[in-house]
């Protein structure tokens, strides 16, 4: 139980009691601003007037723990990259839990730095279309020129990215690279690529949980001119498109395996 | 229904079929590699050798697909970085089922360029958190020379890291920035700190629903130090580290509010 006390709108304290111990209590002073610093260790430093409260967790006893992992990760190791995607609609409500469910994610110094673009437009999504595949063409061609001269007409199926048409949407990730301070000045947003990613590995397992299917994609070089076409500001930068809907009835993936878990894990 | 016939161990080709239309059947070659490029889309390109085979995903109706996905962001929601942790034990066995988990994550080009290094040598965590908090000190009395020269004392608790003795587990995450090919030379790992992240957004999930709490540190002064405590190779940089554990009985964290949903998502 907690309560929190502010003396002329700049200084706060938190009061803080349990309702087991009501004899003990703390008194928490809030920092008036953190300095977040590039080699900083703490992820989610103290904000400015921030108190402090209880933290209570959800306990499961060991047998359930280990059940619950082990269907958890049943569950996600079903996922797979699919690039076949049905234009079958899903139902909003569904997009807005899995984006609310990826901003639960931890981020340096509790920035938050991260915009997901919900594209269902189809004439945007035809638009982001073109600008992904022709960039992708020239890279293709481009690289191709070393190795793969003969290769062309076989690696055709990999810049054309027909479920940029298909999905019922289309998630676009930017990464906001700095932040504006409350007079004006630039800050700096530590970490943000990391912090977007993880919120992302976390959408991914949304996304899986509801049944529904993406394709991680890094289309870098295609982000100036996908930001323009979706009006986002000059300090965010995309990080990932991601199209989201059903598996197409044909859909195939690469007959792909994992690292079993001695290849990942090292225990000392 | 798939099959791969191999040929002179080299080549590959998979005939894929379906029980609902057996008239029709797919001949799928397999390139022999994968040229992946620094501005290249797709993350799972085709790898030598392998085939394609149908995929069949879970399928809720839409009523599941909202409420699973409503659940899960409510289990989420109720994640916080933790620094007050028990020395409890953690039974090993959801240790690896949630690093398991991280490893379903999807890679540049299905790299999965992960390790997972799990500490619970009391010895060795107590090396690590002395080389921590010995970088922390020296980055906070620097850099607050500049700025907090009286704050000091305040700020004490921002360098020591008492969970790094007292959780009964350390995952140290190390980012393998390149691997080796066959024949031995180097083989680029585009995109690994992106992948290596959305992995660890996968492990926090998976911590969260088995009941473990733990803070998101990025110890990045402490990489080469840690990474020779623990003997990883040179091509294995330390991304993050996360103390996990049960929280302590008067565990806090600080009273954050997460951005709602209208401000993290965009819908077009």
């Amino acid at each position: 139980m907690s309560t929190t006390i502010k003396i002329r709108g700049e200084k706060s304290f938190a009061l803080v009691w349990s309702l087991k111990r009501p004899w003990s209590f703390s008194i928490y002073f809030a920092l008036d601003s953190i300095y977040v610093y590039e080699g900083g260790e703490e992820w989610q430093g103290l904000e400015e007037n921030v108190a402090h409260v209880p933290f209570t967790g959800e306990r499961y006893s060991e047998a359930e723990m280990i059940k619950r992992s082990q269907t958890f990760y049943e569950l996600l190791n079903k996922r797979r990259s699919v690039r076949f995607l049905s234009d079958e609609p899903v139902p909003r409500e569904v997009i807005d839990n899995v984006i609310r469910t990826a901003g639960t994610s931890p981020s340096g110094a509790h920035t938050e730095p991260w915009t997901f673009v919900v594209v269902q437009d189809p004439y945007l999504k035809h638009k982001i279309r073109e600008i992904v595949e022709e960039e992708e063409e020239i890279n293709y061609k481009k690289r191709m020129g070393d190795r793969w001269v003969n290769d062309l007409k076989r690696l055709r199926t990999n810049w054309i990215k027909e479920y940029l048409d298909t999905a019922p949407y289309l998630i676009l990730i930017f990464k906001q690279v700095y932040g504006r301070l409350p007079n004006g000045k630039k800050k700096t947003h530590y970490y943000n690529e990391i912090s977007v990613s993880i919120a992302c590995g976390i959408l991914l397992a949304a996304l899986q949980n509801a049944g529904l299917c993406t394709v991680t994609s890094t289309p870098l070089n295609c982000g100036p001119q996908l930001r323009v076409l979706l009006q986002r500001p000059a300090n965010e930068k995309l990080l990932l498109l991601l199209p989201v809907g059903y598996p197409k009835e044909d859909a195939t993936v690469p007959a792909l395996r994992r690292k079993p878990l001695e290849d990942i894990m090292v225990v000392i």
